[in-house]
């Protein structure tokens, strides 16, 4: 699937940029590779959970230098169904679809179809009062919708150190699992 | 200070109660103390985090048995000052203030002032986006006025699985430190 894949490969491009990152930041060889390491399962385990972790930052940090550009993002491709998406609700001012890395058994992602500015939460405007309720309300239609109503969790990153990794505002609706605390 | 007396009293109940359940559920006699096992660091740090994390949940489920009942909460205390928290910003519609029990560097409650229903946001309805959109809105001055706009997560909890412990919608504004993937 196009969205998958132009997903995929940006999330790719970051995995092995972290992963060499984290190597390089601690001295570990770039051709190590967990599976050459003799350590025991902790040691594995912690590495693979810790390049899971700084994949997601990596590509936020990534993602940080288009942040300011207002440069078109993957979700105009997917408002305007040019790249196609697991589309949950929609009505005429937001769109909610599935992540393609969810984090959850459900794991849904509802947007503005029209930016407006909105490249983040950190750049909203007293104006924007009207759409931000709207895509509150849409979350919990998306919950409703997808059999959460009785244990949802609805996360908004705004800038590359929350993990914002498309600057077009989202909200994440996550459920069907047990919540842990923190929040990340 | 009385809030925190009364929120730290809440929360002991519930790590009393959470510890107790686990060790219960594992077969662990409840005069065992983490102080008291031998089998090393790893096992006593499991124990710990198992512990902070099942309080949470643990504090959840409790709340839940009242989620519908409408009762004041902790919250209505708060907004009438007769329990004293740390303000960060307030107007005429919402209040934020510090959390007693900080995940972040900097982690403020957003909460309407009036909760017209709103007990958790899988009860909201088409009515509430004006008080919604504004909750969002505040989350980000709340982020400006604590220096934290490069970067912050805001997060709402609703229902037991998603680790909501007090029945009065309230948005959880969190920064300064690199935030993590998964969001709990």
């Amino acid at each position: 699937m196009a969205a998958s894949n132009s997903l995929s490969l940006l999330r790719n491009f970051a995995s092995v940029t972290a992963l060499a990152t984290i190597k390089s930041s601690r001295g570990i060889p770039t051709n190590f590779t967990p599976q050459t390491q003799t350590r025991g399962f902790h040691f594995r385990r912690t590495l693979f959970r810790m390049s899971a972790i700084n994949n997601e930052e990596a590509a936020a940090q990534a993602a940080a230098a288009d942040a300011d550009s207002g440069a078109p993002t993957i979700f105009d491709k997917i408002i305007a169904k040019e790249i196609p998406s697991t589309i949950v609700y929609e009505d005429e001012k937001v769109l909610a679809f599935r992540d393609i890395s969810p984090q959850a058994p459900v794991h849904v992602l509802v947007i503005p179809k029209f930016r407006d500015g909105l490249t983040q939460l950190g750049k909203a405007e007293a104006r924007h009062e009207e759409i931000l309720g709207h895509l509150l309300y849409a979350a919990k239609i998306v919950a409703e919708k997808e059999g959460i109503l009785d244990g949802f969790r609805v996360v908004i990153n705004s800038g590359p150190t929350a993990c914002q990794s498309v600057y077009h505002l989202h909200l994440h609706v996550l459920g069907g699992r047990q919540m842990k605390w923190p929040p990340g």
